[in-house]
């Protein structure tokens, strides 16, 4: 293999919303030896992870598990759903609500675009009245699927989904109601069936703690029989012939079985550790970094508190800093890695990743990182966000982290 | 993690026709901790891996890595050269075709299914003069593609893919070869440019000695520039955006990077070892095998000598034996995984993998498992396999096996 | 890392007896992160590899676990139970005795070597009745431990080890009876307190299924009061220390962690499935390659059944025929190791070994490679061992193998 | 295997001086299986490590490599040059310093302990004129050896070794000089040969980075000489018979295979570092974490900035504070071990590792852990430790830390 490590020392920090840091635990589960995806000791690994995943989504309905990353299960769920030409309602929060209705224009879709307007609509989540307002308006329900971001992984920014199903039951429309969370899943709360989604897309190397590889398709009964109808040309998306093998714990032509050893070592950790602390965890370590962000004297790419990310958060540089020359450095001077700003926002701010295996000490090495690049890029600061961050985690960390020995 | 391991003691014997064993070396490297899939150091993977696998697909031209398994590549190979509505000829060796064809059905293909009747047609290989026959007849080029399987994994048969290019030129006729070598890529020769073919499929899980979820399409000039003009909507499988981001190293979404580790230290075990004689060692565990079938007086699933497949071996079980109950008890009893017959073939035979990381006494062990495991199920046997196999390994190994040590 | 491995392709056989190949569940646990080995998680593996390693030698006392390989056992053996000077009683079974003697020799000790003469003392267990005879001579008692191997590596022979402690009962000699199980403890039956052992030697590297590196003292109330009186220079090895520290879980230096959590994971797996069970099992490996050994027309290293080896077997070479040309033979063409023939056997005989992670399947690999490297030696077989072994194998495998999935 | 784990989420942080962090290509480098140990390919890993090591000591004579952890490599250096019975003069810097000089009396040798008095001894290094001073008074040579700490795992402080050697020169006294530089190898500056060293004592789990089980003795051509003589009664540490076995990459006895592959591995990651950098590299850690300390207003264990280690740094607790109440809390709330204080210093102290494989930012988590831990335990703090270290790291990083991209 080739060195992976460029860098003389030390454990490089993997700081970027995605993938997130992969622990141990999971980095031995992917290298046992595969199996005979035919057997059953596959079977009952099958089994295990379909019925654990369903958890995760919240959910009692099927989870379709793809042996391909995010992107395909974002095709998953329209190819499924729709009949070219179909019109589909999609709303711009950032880089990868813009990316999915791309990837429904090269299906054939006609996707509406909606959202506010400039920089302005990737500072704040979705906004159900718009979608209330559009759906109203089509009463030939032409519409076939309403499609929104829970996690924008560009801006740090969350969407109020329980909100959006609430705007289209109040517009009496029939539209499916499709989510992205390939960045929020096991990180911020989601609830599947109590929010009424229909077709929920998430992937591995997130919240999950995956290398990606896997993705997902929660279904709702009605997405199900919106799939007998759709006539979209599909064959290895299909979720037919999944869910009709699946049910023995198979897949209907060959998974992705060491990722799937993976998932199981994932799922273990998680419950194991319980969702709402899970997700506590994440919201401590959010706050921190925005407090730091703010005592730096720098803007939140969130303009919404009420919709601040626990998973990232994006740090948006005063005028004339390039973030990528700040990211730079901070790469080959401090052996971490930031995630860059994408589309609209290239150059204007970086992104800090606080997901998946991270802790308190992970995040102070992380903005010491930030604090140091940023002043080495003369960029300049109000205050310690170090400090700031310190005497948040100092003070709000009531629980006790510590498990009892065994 | 779940016990992956139901029997008390000792390695487990994967004998199937893919997943193939997965060698130490590579499962430790899928065990690096995930990178960030946008940084300098994932670039220099990126660039490697699609450098070298060229030299395993012998082409000059672009090979698609996606981060998805097998049965993808597939769709992906029709949905990028075709439109709906396109006929697709289309040649039934076995099981695996026959998937293939079903899913351009899915697709909303035309395809049309040559093949010689019954059982006997996957018994043999693809018969080149009835692709030409059947492209002579067909004067208005409506056949966009012949599509055929260069290594039946359900029938232990391959074809002269050579023959087949020849047959397409002799009717003069402009339609896409395309080309499934899923499981026969590294262990039987394959030439994507010599032969003239326009997509080679391929997958991980086989001769790579990976574990199933990347999977491959070679591509030619010609078969880019079909994809220009094909309507089939399709994004995830887009090879366009995939060419134009691999120049860096890089792909336009997150790609399966584990896998790619494991694909730079498999890239490195073949050239190491070198791809003829990774051939030669292939063929030798093959004419071992079929040895030993007919020593024990069985026949051999593949009827013609001349496309007998390195890869694995078909064993036809006599009339009234069922091959599932013979292959239920050497798992149990000798903890070795054999190939189910598939399809047309099911309960008929069953299929014994020798193919990537397998060596003389994996074979002899495999051998043996069938050999006790067919007596203990009462199949009346001619004499030993064990015994061809062994006279014939120790008869054909002129060279040498062992490398200088450093 | 300097490339390990030398051959093209596929796995190695490590035939020899001992390091025996390590399982894969192990191999993985030994690569967890090191952690403080005075912290809190520390304590709890150390109480629970401390605590089942008792059941592993059937022993209600303390068991010593050294960071040392086993060498350094035999020294604590005797470090911690004599004086300069001591007369020690050692029998001579095989190169492994005979090492031990030198040992004794080495630690300024009178070691007295009683055994049959010439080859033949190789080829049996201990004489119980030689040990009575000589302790009935010491009526000064000057003699202070009997030192016996259980199953000596370096033969295929085993000894009677209850047997000798009648023997000294039967004297009404006080003398410490000290056994080195080495290859011994986890394959073959092995009771500590039932057989009123004082001293029990081994190591990681056999039964166990670990890399060498860390070895044991199995101790009995008598060998503890010994060593307050023991006047060896010693500190590294000291008893007292560790069983002091060991109370918590904690060595008094640093322990070999990662050998411990393999340990740890070797426990589980044996007493998973189950002591007996894995006795039973290699005394059906063991039957089968002698039964092949005898087909062959070659003769036993051991010449009394009564003691055969369930470890490993000695397969001894007609005259004129250079044992270790046979075995570089295997290694090279075959890619399996064989143990070499040590001390006075040298060159006449090589050692197959059948311990720990092996099956059925391993060891028709195993015989498959002997069979063929002894033709293409050009020695003169009576018939195929290899079809004997299977014949055995088949009549002879009542219990059912397969555990059930969960 | 147990949960290794009692923490919810994210990396521990192991920032005890030693063992330190294991980076993940040893960790995957001791997974590999393991071999033969007296075949070809363990005798070229044999030569490689055997080779290799001598240019962490510089020196051009053998390195004996034990499979035993660092305290049997004390034993090793006593045994092989001492007789029972004769003097040794040992200087107390330290908790191990005076473990060692216990070990000497366990092996009934005649230790002379110099040194400062109280506390005072344990804050500075070696005094090389006290030395002097008592070699000079012993006119008839009963002194065999002067043993020295180079760098104290329990205090922080390193001692002047060439100024030793003068001081011994120059009382033209014959004693060996013998050196533990357990914790100080591949992390300080240290020079086997051209210190004029007899006898230099080392271990895995500190600047190697890998787990514990392997230690070191380098010799000198006097020390050789010496242990001819030499009458303390040992076996498994004796040097003749290693350096002979050596000769050809093997051992005597069983080496520990698994940590030697880690070994290889270590190796080839420093030398490509180069020590020089990996030198300045922890000089740099160490100086950023003493600045923190005084910035935090707490005393530095080292009263002697000449001798400051570069490895951990002793940090002193205001009079009332139990240095391991801190370090609780610091465990428990923010995942990291600290190591505890010994000796003469248990509960006033406690020690930050920052050797290994560590880098700017873990040890920025470090420090920040450290300052949260202290105010939490409400430990009165002058200033910001994390600031100041931050200024420090932001200012003294002229070298680029960044290798170029393969």
């Amino acid at each position: 293999m080739i060195s992976l490590d460029f860098h003389p020392a030390g454990r490089h920090f993997l700081q970027i919303p995605g993938p997130s840091p992969v622990p141990d635990r999971i980095l031995r589960a992917i290298s046992y030896p595969t199996i005979d995806h035919r057997g059953p000791e596959f079977g009952a690994l099958g089994r295990k992870v379909l019925a654990d995943i369903r958890k995760i989504f919240k959910t009692e309905h099927p989870v379709i598990i793809y042996p391909a990353s995010g992107t395909g299960a974002w095709e998953a769920a329209l190819s499924n759903t729709t009949s070219p030409g179909d019109t589909v309602l999609m709303y711009e929060t950032g880089h990868f609500a813009t990316l999915w209705k791309s990837m429904a224009q090269s299906l054939g879709l006609q996707p509406e675009f909606l959202g506010l307007s400039g920089i302005e609509g990737w500072r704040r989540g979705v906004q159900p009245d718009m979608i209330e307002a559009r759906l109203r308006e089509d009463g030939g329900h032409r519409i076939r699927a309403v499609c929104v971001v829970h996690n924008e992984t560009s801006t740090g920014v969350t969407s109020d989904i329980a909100a959006v199903r609430r705007a289209i039951d109040a517009a009496g429309h029939p539209a499916l109601l499709m989510v992205d969370t390939i960045s929020g899943l096991a990180s911020a709360d989601y609830r599947h069936d109590e929010w009424g989604v229909d077709v929920t897309v998430s992937g591995s190397q997130k919240g999950l703690m995956l290398p990606p590889g896997i993705s997902f398709n929660a279904l709702s009964p009605k997405a199900i029989a919106a799939s007998k109808e759709a006539r979209m040309p599909r064959s290895f998306w299909r979720w037919d012939e999944i869910i009709e093998a699946n049910k023995n714990g198979y897949w209907p032509y060959t998974p992705n079985t060491n990722l799937l050893y993976g998932l199981s070592e994932a799922l273990d950790m998680i419950l194991e550790e319980g969702l709402d602390n899970v997700f506590a965890r994440h919201q401590r370590l959010g706050e921190a970094t925005r407090r730091a962000v703010r005592a730096w004297g720098l803007e939140i790419q969130c303009a919404d508190p009420a919709v601040y990310s626990p998973v990232l958060t994006g740090v948006m540089m005063p005028d004339g800093v390039d973030a990528d020359a700040v990211r730079k450095r901070i790469y080959e001077r401090f052996n971490m890695s930031l995630g860059q700003a994408l589309g609209k926002m290239r150059g204007k701010m970086f992104r800090i990743g606080h997901l998946g295996d991270c802790n308190d000490l992970t995040l102070m090495a992380t903005l010491s990182g930030c604090e140091m690049g940023l002043k080495l890029s003369g960029v300049p600061l109000q205050g310690s966000g170090v400090a700031a961050a310190m005497e948040y985690l100092t003070s709000h960390a009531d629980t006790p982290v510590l498990k009892a020995a065994a």
